[in-house]
């Protein structure tokens, strides 16, 4: 690639649109040209948005604020410029999301994070590793919304972990039903207010608001095949329980689940191990492996293990055959809630758009 | 009760030993009469025996060291005086357990935190709340064995909330198959190591040792059925992932479960709400309530609910039917490990054992 | 005390409000008759404003809400009848207190836990267990503002402890200089948003806003001298640096002193753990010490010791003398700050004016 | 440098030796070509003896365990083979440093995290950014002790962040005075046991055993002046209180400071923020820049800032003038105790030794 594709950031002041500034520092393919943010930033430079009352600069993703992007000047979200543009990505919260993904998807791609259109029919839910060929589902969706771009959302980061670690095991052994439950980190919940100390110190809450059915849903739809106009979601039972435990970042996840035909454990840990991808292998933001798998009982570990492939490797541990579930097994699944869950992993997407010539 | 019963303990220097001490200050029926512990220690008061180097008092357990504890006299734990007690509770390890219960056993009521004979056949494993009737098989133990006194083991910690929970569905609606993933407080693992800090600051542990099979033999014995000469463990299916969190005490639970016939959410949660036990009810350590149900989702929380009842109450939330298991519900269960869960636990046993007639 | 004198509280709803409801459950002397709120809650029952969308109760303090309080009907805070009360207690943020405040003390006492008043020079700031004298400047402020009743506020809740603690030593050696780091708990910045999680989690903040001012004013106010028409602050110097741990609840400080007079170890301990104060010993809240030397160099721990005499002890450790300043002495303090510090602490204030007749 | 020199490394299956192997990976100078342990783990290769009986690899320093150091055999201590080596790492605990440097030092140099000859009259004690000119002390202990070798601890990981921040100010304005509060980070004291979870969560402890003496003796010393045959201490008078609370890495210190001549805050700003050193500014490890001053009052914060410089850079924030003091000024520091306070920061004074000509 001679150049880099020029590419914009709606929500970029806010914690989330923090860590698309952060990943896409240095990256291959794209630079970060324009921001948009509320009418409140509008005008400023995003390191002056960022910078509170008493000087200090609001910075909460990895590293430094990027020199370059610290200079952008933050447009109206509405009126964000497109026309030198190749794709807008989303960091908006659900309900902004509702009105701008539409408004600047009439002319470009956008690659979301917000859940707005997750479970519209026309909308692949797509993660590069998982389902790649739903992206073909794009054309529907551009010739439905007579659109010459096309929304495309990110999977929540819940589901993302539960996906990869299911992939393997639907391919090869099918499967019928998973009942898990997820230690969520305290950074899937932001900052404003985000999570209160007081709730996780000496303590966890056994509840995410709406993260269950999302799960569930997003999950089957992933997994599912790509028909004419839509997606038939894959006929898995799944049923979770959500909780947030002091953790900053990495949602962990014990996952029971019964399999459409028996296994040995040593077929499921090397379908597990060897899980690859072509489509997505290639990616700049791929890692080595797309799924590490743990011998050691006491792992993964969220601190020891989240940053494995740079936050974009899943892993898997404590598999185990499970003999109370028809073709049972069990295994614990850790995944970056706010790398390969959110920000890196939108970028991903966005990576297996170029390669496929859906980004121009 | 005229005058209280004398009681003995065993390991009365360690955290296991330390939290009996409290919870048996200005207890209505029972009073602590002689300690014991490892020829280190032997000699010592049991004051002297908990002050450090430095002069300081290593006393972990609720509120101060109770004054006519602190002025016993340890005695060589294979030497501890039998004669002028009633009954004595062991706090050690499951190690010197095997040795010392048979011995104390010989002679008198053996009340035990311990692992050692949780699975031996003609050793019933007991919550007075849950299966009081087995209480009748130490007439076999005694036989067996040619003993005037028997020994009677307590669950294990993470056991007994997930038996309480289950004891009235299985009643009213039948349990065929439990899926249970914990979320256990480092205070289950004492402090000599215990847990370390590194392994619980933002971060949590997949794996605790031994736990799963024990749960899952434990609760099945529990549950099941007196027969003539041991207990008949109940049919159900238990599989559980436990793990270690950032929580000083109070165990959190999340269950899926599959009942034998199907129940609406409303009876299901009566049956929870309203479950009592006439054997149990009555006894000095016995909650108001056994069960707390939740319908605040955000509920139980550890730090919130762990001492409801006085630690004596197991709580229960985020109850739901569960379609994608067969008569599927499932919930999340909060139960005091070092309360229920231990040496409160283990005095309610006893209380039981003397309303019987099974301590003189 | 025949009948139960009724109070009111305003800012009922809040973090600080609950806390007060708390408190007075039981109180001897008082009874909540009257609660106020903000508009958006007025009209409301107390139980009603505290359950939110879902249905949940959001009850942060001790215990359950008591029955009595939860039937109040909130009043909105400007409107509160006052006729029948014999006092209003202020649990608001300075802003709403600096025009409420006044209002009420047209006609009636009102004891706050607000800062709005703290540096006024007709208001004292008393901690009954160390300046009940300075009571008598409520005189000249009815005077100056020609009012019935009167404001009295609180101190800071990290004044608190360190006021406690230097009081018994400014008695006996007098005190020239103070350096003092506290490692403050979240409880003390609420729950709205109060602190993050995601700042105390393998975190901890330097920085408390305003807060290194407060402790040096307030203490100098504390330990001064009552004049005729103010109080002539201790001319003491402070110095703090105000840091933000991950502790639930209970301020630590880490104090370095240079007292007037050389003074031994011995003498410094007896001082401390001897201090007692005639007019505040008495009263309901009053704790059985006022401080408690630990000679645990372990101790005092937020955890272990923030609940000593019910949370209205102080605690002190670590004392050692300082040759690196002159007269010198260090030692830790700990306070518990959302009860000596805050709601507690106000019904002291209240009981205190009642025993020298300043509450009808 | 053509070719690295082969470093040995003692204690290299704990967590400082470790962090050892961990911080020479890839070193531009050095090589790890042989590594020693107690008679127990003497003859297993590195990786065997830090995999457990369950056949998980214990290792707890950065990243992965590097493989060429993996593959090396552990000698025992007593009988490393020091003939093919430049230098030895020390990382044993005080206990066998006493016996174990003297015997390499006959031979070669030793560079020790132990504290076993911090106070000894002929063993400099130096920081390579602070005090590099001790290192001739070098000479003076070779001559005393008939060594071809010499012996060089670090100082304790506490000292190290305020001697570091001290530096500028003594050099600059003099410093008379310093009373310091640290707040330190668990990994100071390792694993095994380590600091309990049960110890800092939901609490801190005021007291670290040995630490105050070490800090006040060690920044003496390290201030100090080189003189004939020893350091002349630097007449600075220093008083700590030293606390463990709940972050993993990085010690945050609370300091004030009394200088021996008046500064303007922006001379003092100034003094920190430029600080350098010409000896050590070109050594592989030095960051580049020694002192990071932040004027964000929110700053530092250990997990955020430990990590400056690759954990080299010392993050001082906060910084105010300080009128209750002579002179005074008061700041927090910051410092990564197990990177610049202890084997990155031992590598680097290897690397001076290198520079200086010292380490063949």
């Amino acid at each position: 690639m001679t150049t880099k594709k020029r590419v914009g950031l709606v929500g970029a002041t806010g914690i989330a649109g923090q860590q698309f500034i952060a990943a896409l520092e240095g990256h291959p393919w794209f630079t970060l040209a324009r921001v948009a943010a509320s009418e409140r930033s509008a005008g400023k430079t995003l390191k002056d948005a960022l910078t509170d009352g008493a000087g200090a600069l609001r910075w909460y993703a990895d590293g430094q604020l990027p020199a370059a992007a610290a200079g952008l000047t933050l447009e109206p979200a509405e009126e964000l410029g497109t026309d030198d543009l190749s794709l807008v990505f989303s960091a908006v919260e659900s309900g902004p999301a509702t009105k701008l993904e539409p408004l600047y998807a009439q002319r470009l791609p956008v690659i979301s994070a917000a859940s707005a259109f997750r479970d519209a029919p026309d909308v692949p839910l797509i993660l590069p590793q998982v389902n790649p060929a739903h992206l073909d589902l794009v054309r529907v969706q551009q010739r439905n919304r007579k659109t010459r771009g096309f929304i495309l959302p990110i999977p929540n980061c819940t589901t993302t972990g539960l996906a990869v670690a299911l992939k393997p095991l639907a391919d090869r052994f099918g499967v019928r039903q998973v009942a898990m439950t997820s230690m969520q980190a305290v950074s899937g919940a932001g900052r404003s207010p985000g999570v209160a100390a007081l709730d996780v110190i000496d303590n966890l809450v056994p509840f995410v608001p709406n993260e269950e059915e999302k799960v569930a849903r997003e999950t089957g739809k992933i997994l599912g095949r790509l028909a004419a106009e839509s997606i038939a979601p894959h006929p898995l039972r799944v049923s979770c329980t959500c909780t947030r435990v002091g953790v900053l970042d990495g949602h962990t996840e014990a996952v029971f689940a019964s399999l459409e035909r028996p296994a040995q454990l040593s077929e499921l840990r090397e379908a597990l191990a060897s899980y690859a991808n072509a489509e997505a292998g290639g990616l700049p933001s791929a890692p080595r492996q797309w799924i590490e798998v743990h011998d050691d009982p006491y792992r993964p570990q969220p601190r020891l293990d989240r940053e494995a492939g740079g936050g974009m490797t899943t892993s898997v541990g404590r598999l185990r055959l499970d003999p109370t579930f028809e073709n049972g097994v069990k295994f614990v699944v850790l995944s970056h809630n706010t790398k390969m869950g959110a920000a890196r992993g939108a970028i991903l997407l966005a990576e297996l758009c170029v390669s496929k010539g859906l980004i121009g």
